[in-house]
């Protein structure tokens, strides 16, 4: 049963494509046009009531948020392609604890950012300054932590690569590549060198050039 | 090894409290005054970098982000207490879709509701009429799904009690209990159906009179 991904031009689906593709599962992407309000309509809003991407079917079965989804194959196929989940369940803990923080902290000033400097122009509303500076100075006080961290492991979750930095590919990208904000990783060694690490991992390069971002 | 759970008094680490009753497991807390800022004092953000609640010291384990905690409980002691997780990977992927949605959805304008109505008076800042209006608006639209759900599980990820509606319980008190906006789950049939199943548990019931809220 081939995996369906809704919405692969945008930046959350993003983060299943990548978790699909190091565990090795097959999938095939439905575009989902968030400029014409195809979220918004009823057959979408069927599979996913809140009208956000993405959504997922497998067969009959049919998940959304993507980090319940990336949960959710990295523990169905633990024997297959990368592990993703750490080895122990402490392990686990951790990968938990940053994937939270990943949820928290890092991706929702960036989501502001994106809106008010890539989708706002595209959308002709004003963008809103004092949003933008705010979601600059959050970033940088994140960063702060995430140097500190990768200072002593060299994963967030510790020495081993999982779902915890896998999803801040998304927007990590944003930040660096779409935002003019690469100086802000940049400027910090530990979180330059993680980042060039996960984000040349062939997976993402692959979603990076397979499934353009829309913006 | 006696768990330690950093600051009893408020909403987030409820959520640890009322799991760690549901799987039996001992544990005793430490109180932590966000109005004093001892959540921004070096000591504590040793453990907790951010300088949020809450965290657990288990040993020389420590582990921040209430969701995070909870599952390394229910995954931990799987076989003791109440089982929290579903019993198949599918129910589990579904746990952490409505986990997902809580801390999404559900939480954020309640949490907005939280500090406009109730922290501001004690702060002695200004309450934010627009953002309470808002959050109201946001939290009528979240529950109408959550009624459309729950008319057909009795639960949120099925039939089962679970993580997904343990996770609701600190910030469903707020808005039960605290915000006088307790109506708006009455008006709701399936919604208050469920809130006074998962509210009445005595795991709950012994949080509330143990832990009181701080307002």
């Amino acid at each position: 049963m081939v995996v369906k991904v809704y919405g692969p031009a945008y930046g959350c689906p993003k983060r299943v494509l990548v978790c699909l593709i190091e565990k090795q599962i097959e999938f095939e992407t439905v575009d989902v046009d968030l400029f014409k309000g195809e979220h918004k309509e009823p057959e979408f809003l069927k599979l996913q009531p809140f009208g956000v991407l993405p959504v997922i079917q497998d067969g009959d079965y049919t998940l959304y948020e993507s980090r319940a989804i990336i949960r959710y194959y990295a523990e169905k196929y633990r024997d297959q392609g990368t592990e993703l989940l750490g080895k122990t369940i402490e392990e686990r803990g951790l990968v938990e604890q940053w994937l939270e923080v990943e949820a928290h902290n890092f991706q929702p000033p960036i989501y502001n950012l994106v809106i008010n400097v890539l989708f706002s122009p595209i959308l002709g509303v004003p963008s809103d300054a004092k949003a933008v500076r705010e979601s600059d100075e959050k970033i940088a006080k994140v960063l702060d932590i995430y140097e500190e961290r990768l200072s002593k492991a060299k994963y967030l979750a510790g020495d081993f690569f999982s779902l915890a930095d896998l999803s801040h590919l998304p927007f990590g990208h944003y930040l660096v590549n779409q935002t003019g904000r690469g100086n802000m990783v940049r400027e910090r060694k530990h979180v330059s060198a993680w980042w060039d690490d996960i984000s040349n991992r062939p997976s993402w390069k692959k979603v990076v050039q397979q499934y353009k971002y829309v913006v």
